[in-house]
């Protein structure tokens, strides 16, 4: 990995979007999967994504696109996936091409639901990717304030620490910070776990509870994230660091979080599907806090909150009764 | 200290009220001191503070009020304390009363400027009230919130848990949960840089930073934080409990917050002098900061946040240059 290698996005979300405004401001050329070929051609014409941070404009000719999937991943050394993670599996059907001579960065945040396996494992078992050759963007990151260029700071976690901050560099500009640590698996698991207590913040929202209620369910969050990552993945990190505490923080607290919209629906009354229907789309934490369950059913970590998120979500239980239930185990 | 034991508070704002509130409900009887006999004379008319917490009625039959402070310090055992730090050596002026033999409890959150005393060690050391006969109120816990009662957890912070749990069942009601612990001093400095972070954020949003920042901003202030308390008053504590991050969440994260909007209004380029005319009071954090900053020059914590906020307000910096080199020290 060096100056030369070639950079792939799969994705073409707002985050992938964000991410590929950082990375052309560090490079001449750009990779960039879209599913949808009209898609391609409207991005073309019109210069900038017509779905996501359309204020955000590109120069299309530093810009290899292509709705083949095969021909992204052939043409890039790293590839950057940036798709929802239920959708990973399905994107990659199509795909001949190996993986296993590629760098992967992974900025899913979440888990592939049957498998119940982070990004980085999944890539490794299925794809013989090198775990130090895997990466993870974390951080509190909502796209829409890359697209306005407002600084934020990112973390990026993998094993081999210089290809990290090679990674980094690629992303770093006048309103990205980075820096990098060798937590992929923590980072991911709090990126999925912080996913399940913004569904949590949302239901207590939406339940009439106040922000001091808030307050307490984010600081017990904080230190369930901690329990958990703690017990799988057992090394020295900081909880309170930006790319753990900080990326609950801005999901938790914040009004545009698909997560916390989706359990505010949840605690005013909606029933699942008809919340899901009402947004059109599903929310990360609706599978991530069912795969936390079971892969908690080894681990046995002392997780109230988001058992109670579960029940609500996959046993119908009241969400009045479940966070009555879990005000008592709080503190 | 028990069922016999009388209970006086001593102040009439919000978080009084809201403390009265709290307090009958588990006693018949409550002594009240109000500084102005017009208050007193009004609040018994209409049956509610006829200043803060105007929705919250209250038994007058039940309290006895009065605005000579000897009189309330002699009928009480326990004397919760509740008026802005930098008023409490005003108050005291006129007492001529014994307080070594009261158990006192702070629900101040601040310091006393002109001598960087934290409330227990003021009482300890002038007072000579001895250590285990003090108490601090703490957790997130907006006044106007316990109006309406909704659900909040208190700490209270005794060295003497037996007691500390005694003033906690004082407290606890259907909407009020407690938890005790025993570290005074932690709880307090811990209260009081929660108001410099506030003004931090307060600042930071006014010169136009995103959700992003804020949440890499409180981030890191909970790691100050923990720095400057562990440095101070070295014990094992959870800094990610209630009583620290949660208060410090919800007040950095508060619209409401005197601290946040002083420091918005700093951001927003008004002068310290102009904020404070515009909100007619003093945020607490003002204070705070210049003696966390004097205290620390014994201690020489890295305090990145709290000294850019000092440099703000009393050395006149401008906060968008100072801001722009905090930037570099947080990660």
């Amino acid at each position: 990995m060096d100056e030369s290698s070639t950079i792939g996005i799969i994705g073409s979300g707002s985050w992938a979007t964000a991410i590929a405004k950082m990375v052309l401001n560090n490079t001449d050329s750009l990779n960039w999967y879209f599913r949808n070929p009209e898609h391609i051609k409207n991005f073309k014409e019109i210069g900038h994504n017509p779905n996501y941070l359309t204020s955000v404009d590109f120069d299309v000719d530093k810009i290899f696109f292509s709705s083949d999937i095969n021909e992204i991943v052939e043409k890039s050394d790293i590839l950057i996936f940036v798709i929802p993670s239920a959708f990973l599996k399905d994107a990659l059907v199509s795909l001949k091409a190996p993986l296993n001579n590629k760098f992967i960065v992974s900025a899913i945040k979440g888990l592939i639901p049957e498998e119940n396996l982070i990004i980085g494992s999944f890539f490794h078992k299925y794809y013989q990717v090198p775990l130090n050759s895997i990466a993870v963007i974390s951080g509190p990151c909502h796209a829409e304030e890359v697209a306005l260029e407002r600084l934020s700071y990112l973390t990026i976690a993998c094993q081999d620490m210089k290809k990290g901050r090679f990674i980094a560099s690629k992303l770093a500009c006048s309103y990205v910070k980075t820096s990098v640590i060798d937590d992929i698996y923590g980072t991911e698991y709090a990126a999925v776990l912080k996913n399940v207590m913004a569904i949590a913040a949302g239901i207590c929202h939406g339940l009439g509870y106040g922000d001091n209620f808030q307050a307490v369910l984010i600081s017990n969050g904080i230190q369930e994230i901690k329990r958990f990552v703690d017990t799988v993945h057992p090394i020295s990190r900081d909880i309170k660091s930006s790319a753990y505490l900080g990326d609950l923080l801005v999901t938790a607290y914040s009004q545009f979080s698909r997560n916390r919209t989706f359990g505010n629906m949840l605690g005013k009354g909606y029933s699942v599907k008809s919340a899901q229907l009402e947004m059109l789309m599903i929310a990360e934490g609706y599978y991530a806090v069912k795969s936390i369950v079971e892969i908690n059913e080894k681990f046995k970590v002392n997780l109230p909150i988001t058992e109670a998120v579960y029940r609500i979500i996959y046993e119908k239980v009241s969400p009045a009764i479940e966070i009555k239930l879990l005000t008592e185990q709080l503190r």
